[in-house]
């Protein structure tokens, strides 16, 4: 245990990788209260939204206009996840502090979703590359592998192409790759096998591990990938999130229980639990006939709860 | 990961820890319906319910026939709950193969619940294993720690109080000793001190650990224990369980989310996934009204699911 790192990032990706997984469009200004409120918690990286053709995600149409109060909040981190150059330069006119760039592992699944085979979308990520460099912004690039534990319409995705799409990621610019389990099909085993083999060719600019909770094995996937000593973690208030091939499935990881598991380990998270409790809470209102999953909000904090130094 | 445990058993509790915390009491010719289909699905270690007075709890009152039926599938090691000698008594004379004597850690929680200090219970574990000797009997003696992690009306219980339970459990004779989060207060970090204390103790006679999913943790912490080399968790099929102290909390971490996590690892448990599942959905049309939990049934198994070996 002497490994496990402190502290520990969770990252939030709800009003991202949540939203737009909902029907519901949360208007901007409740964005806006999320957005300040989750600051207000502790949380100090958090992934505003994406820049993509609103036509394809509506939910996500005021990235620009979110990103900009996030760019007010001290110390705050404020990434957003772009699928191609168009967006990143985007990203890049706003300020955004970093861009997450997805690429599939899965061939079928990155046809399936951006057209694009993962070699076009890593040539892409080369051009993204170039136009950060030639902006002189400071942006940090984030090459995030998703499906790296399978897919739901491939199967199978051999780690030996996960590993070296990561290194053509890197190749090409990455200042960071992550590891993404899109599906829940990821396991403590298959994780730590997976994280070990990225850390061999990435070290340190090996930033993160992003979990589903989809078949209720995200927290156990990241506790196999603490051990490693990953320090940032994808999650989502209240577990939103969810997969489109699983209806009613929980979705990312919730940022509450990540943050309790964390926290009760002695490992600070910078979270002041209660309130984000809170505001899950409130998130629950705004999200009226939506699911949200978690464990933590029904049964509250253990009296022996003490937050890590 | 060369150190984890195969194959590891999944004892179902959901017969005796599940049905004890539900208003629904089931009737017994659908218990011996679970009992059966558990067995066909593969299980092989039951809690079929617990000998105590039948006023306490009307849910377990034909323990005696539940047990009758386990005692004639082949190579079902049954087990009950006894809180005390004449519990024990009775599980003598109906031929259970094992007993589970929980013995709480937190001397409010022994109080309040048997009234009795850990101690007056360690000395009842004693005349439980002079009845078992005197009487010629093989069923195997298990002293069960519970609220070993802490307790929601003490609070903390200290690690050293544990371990000195422990030892005077096995000096009292138990055959074997398990740790128990009763109540959801474990985490990884805390099951990896515990567990390795107690291995120190007690060696190969430290036989499992009951985690309950109340924080959303339970499959973190079977995975840190599974790391020690523990080889049976308890489990309850749907999850059911809870906790009187949190409503609609989740109860036991869900036997086939468990199954699931330790087949995808590559670790046997005997255990065909989709007969289990399948035994689920019929429990939630038993159930109707209850709350059922976990994570598996909604979403299924991976396309790339393969049970182990």
């Amino acid at each position: 245990m002497d490994k496990l790192p402190i502290p520990v990032v969770v990252r939030e990706v709800g009003l991202r990788d949540g939203l737009q997984s909902l029907a519901t469009v949360m208007p901007t200004a409740r964005k806006l209260e999320w957005l300040r409120a989750a600051h207000a918690a502790g949380q100090r990286e958090i992934e505003v939204g994406s820049f993509v053709p609103a036509k394809l995600l509506p939910q996500l149409a005021d990235t620009a206009e979110v990103l900009a109060c996030a760019s007010t909040l001290p110390g705050l981190l404020a990434s957003v996840l772009v699928p191609n150059l168009k967006g990143a330069q985007q990203a890049i006119a706003c300020g955004a502090d970093a861009v997450v760039v997805p690429v599939s592992a899965s061939r079928a699944h990155s046809l399936a979703n951006v057209r694009k085979t993962p070699e076009e979308a890593v040539a892409e990520f080369a051009r993204i590359r170039a136009a950060r460099d030639a902006s002189r912004s400071k942006m940090i690039l984030e090459g995030a592998i998703s499906t790296a534990f399978g897919c739901t319409i491939q199967g199978r995705v051999a780690p030996g192409e996960v590993m070296r799409l990561m290194q053509a990621l890197l190749d090409a610019g990455a200042d960071r790759v992550s590891l993404a389990d899109t599906v829940g099909y990821a396991d403590p085993a298959s994780v730590r096998r997976l994280f070990e083999k990225a850390l061999a060719i990435a070290g340190p600019r090996l930033c993160g591990g992003h979990f589903h909770d989809t078949r209720g094995l995200a927290l156990a996937n990241v506790f196999a990938a603490l051990e490693l000593g990953i320090n940032r973690f994808d999650a989502s208030l209240g577990g939103i999130g969810g997969c489109p091939y699983a209806p009613g499935a929980s979705g990312n990881v919730a940022s509450e229980d990540l943050a309790f598991m964390l926290e009760s380990m002695g490992i600070a998270t910078g979270i002041d639990l209660s309130a984000l409790l809170a505001l899950r809470a409130r998130l629950a209102g705004w999200l009226e006939g939506e699911t949200l999953h978690g464990a933590l909000w029904r049964a509250g904090l253990p009296k022996t709860f003490v937050p890590a130094a």
